[in-house]
C-alpha cells in the first residue's frame, strides 16, 4: 500500500519532469504526452526487455496508462504554478529513483541474475527514462553530464547487497537501500558534491 | 490480397519518406538504406518487442527485406522525379498509417491486451518508425511537433473499439477503423486542423 | 581460446572508441562509462532483443561487465597516451567488427533465420553499438555518413554464405568471413575507397 503510493508518486514526478522538458521544446500536446510517458516508464521498459520480461510492465499493469495522462493534463493546466512546486518535485523525483532502483534490483533477483547486473538493472530503471526523454528532445542526456544521480542508485544498490551478505533481513535491507539512494542524492545536491573531474589534466 | 498490397504500399511510402529525410541529411548509401528500413519497420518492431512477439515480424517475413531495398534503389535513381509524386506519397503514407494502426491493434488483441494498450500499440506501429527516423537524423521527431498524425491513429483506433462494443461485425469495424484514420488525417491536413495549442498563456 | 581473446580485444576497442567520443563531449565519469558500455555491447544487445534471445548476452556472461569498466578506467588514466595508439585502436576495432559480424551471423543461424537476415544481424552486431554511441552523444551516426564500415560486414557475411553454399568446411568459411571483413575495411581506409556517391546529379 505504502509501496504502491510511493510508486505512483515517483511516476507522477517522472512524468512531470518529462512535461517540463517537452514544454521547454514547445512540443505539441501529443509530443508532451509521449515524452511524459517515456520519462516515467522508459527505464522499467528497457529493463523488462533486456531480461525478457514481456509483455513489459506498463502493458500488463494499467496504473501507468491512467496516472500519466492525468498527470500531464494537470501539469499543463497548472504549468504556471509548477515552478513553485520545484522543491516538492525534486523530492518526488528523488523518492522515485530510490524506489525504482530497488524495484529494478528485485526484478533482477527474481530472474536469478548476478548482483552487479541487478545493480545495473536498478540504476537503469531509475535513470533511463530521463535518458530517453533527453534523446527524444535532441539533447545529450543530462544524467551523463551533471550531478550525482545514477551514482546514488549504484551506491544504494551496492549497500543493499552488502546488507544482505551480512544477513540483514530482506525488508530492512530493502528499506535502507531506498533510503540510501534518496539520502545520497539529497546530500549531493545540497552540498554540491560531484563525480571526480576527469578533465583535470585536459585544459 | 488487397490487404497485402496495401501493406506493401504503406511500406513503400514509409521507406520513401525515410529516403527523403536521409538524402536531406546527405547520408551515404548505407545510411539512406538504414533510415528507410528503420522508418518502414521501426514501429512494428518496437510493438513486437514490447509484447514479446519475437523474432520480430521483419525477421520472419522477408517481404520487407525485399521491398525496402528495391524502393530505396528506385527512390535514389528517380530522386529528381520524387518531388512530383508528393501527393501520391502523402496518400500512400496516409493509407500506411491507417493500415499499420489496425495491424498494431490486432496484434494487441491477439495478446489479450486491454483496448487502451491496443490503441497505444496501433499508434506506435504507425508512428514510431518516423520517430526513429528523426532521432537517427538528429532531429526532434516531427510527430511530436506538427499536425494531426498520431492523433488520427488514436481516434481511428478508439472508433474501432466503440464499434466492436456496439456489436459491429469485426471486418466492418476493421475497415471503418482504417478509413477513419485516413479520413481524419486527410481532413486535418486539408483543413489545417491542429491539436489545441497548449502555449496560449505562455507567450 | 583465440576466439575469446579476440572477442575481448574487440570489446576493448569498442569501449575505447566510446570513451574517446564521450570525453570529446566532456561527459562526466558515469556518462563516459555508459557510452563505453553501450558502444561495446549495443549491437549484440539489439540483435538479441530482435531474435528474442533474452536475457541478453551481457546479462548472462559477466565478461563484459568486468572488461569494460577496467578499460574505461585505464583509458581515462592514460587518455593523453591514447592518441599514440590510434593505429592499434583501428586494428582492434577492425578485428572487432570482423568477429562481431560472424558472431551475429552464427546467432541468426542458431535461430534458423534466412541468410539475408543473418547478414543483417551480423552487420547490426558490428555497427549498432557505434550508432547508439553517436545518438547518445547527439550526433548523426558516423556509420551513416563515412567510410566503408557496415558495407565491409555485409560483404564479409555474404562471402561466408557463398562459401558454405560451395560446401566449404564451416570453420574455414567462418575464418574467411572474419578475415574478409577485416581486409575490406583496411583496404577501403588505406585506399580511400567510399560508397558510390548518390549525390552526383545534386550538385
Amino acid at each position: 500500500m505504502i509501496y504502491q503510493l510511493a510508486d505512483i508518486l515517483g511516476t507522477v514526478a517522472f512524468a512531470i519532469s518529462g512535461v517540463l522538458v517537452a514544454i521547454d521544446k514547445r512540443l505539441d500536446l501529443f509530443g508532451v504526452l509521449i515524452i511524459a510517458f517515456v520519462t516515467a516508464i522508459g527505464g522499467g521498459t528497457l529493463r523488462d526487455l533486456l531480461i525478457g520480461n514481456t509483455p513489459v510492465t506498463w502493458i500488463q499493469d494499467l496504473t501507468y496508462v491512467i496516472v500519466i495522462p492525468i498527470t500531464v493534463a494537470l501539469a499543463i493546466l497548472f504549468s504556471k504554478q509548477l515552478k513553485f512546486l520545484r522543491r516538492s518535485l525534486f523530492l518526488f523525483d528523488t523518492i522515485g529513483i530510490g524506489l525504482y532502483t530497488m524495484v529494478g534490483i528485485e526484478k533482477g533477483l527474481e530472474a536469478n541474475l548476478a548482483p552487479v547486473i541487478c545493480i545495473a538493472l536498478g540504476t537503469m530503471t531509475a535513470s533511463f527514462g530521463g535518458v530517453l526523454r533527453d534523446i527524444l528532445c535532441n539533447e545529450i542526456p543530462v544524467v551523463f553530464r551533471r550531478e550525482i544521480y545514477a551514482t546514488a542508485c549504484i551506491a544504494g544498490g551496492g549497500l543493499y547487497f552488502l546488507l544482505t551478505v551480512l544477513n540483514t533481513p530482506e525488508k530492512i535491507a530493502y528499506a535502507i537501500g531506498v533510503l540510501a539512494v534518496i539520502a545520497i542524492r539529497i546530500c549531493a545536491v545540497k552540498m554540491n558534491i560531484r563525480l571526480p573531474n576527469i578533465y583535470r589534466n585536459a585544459k
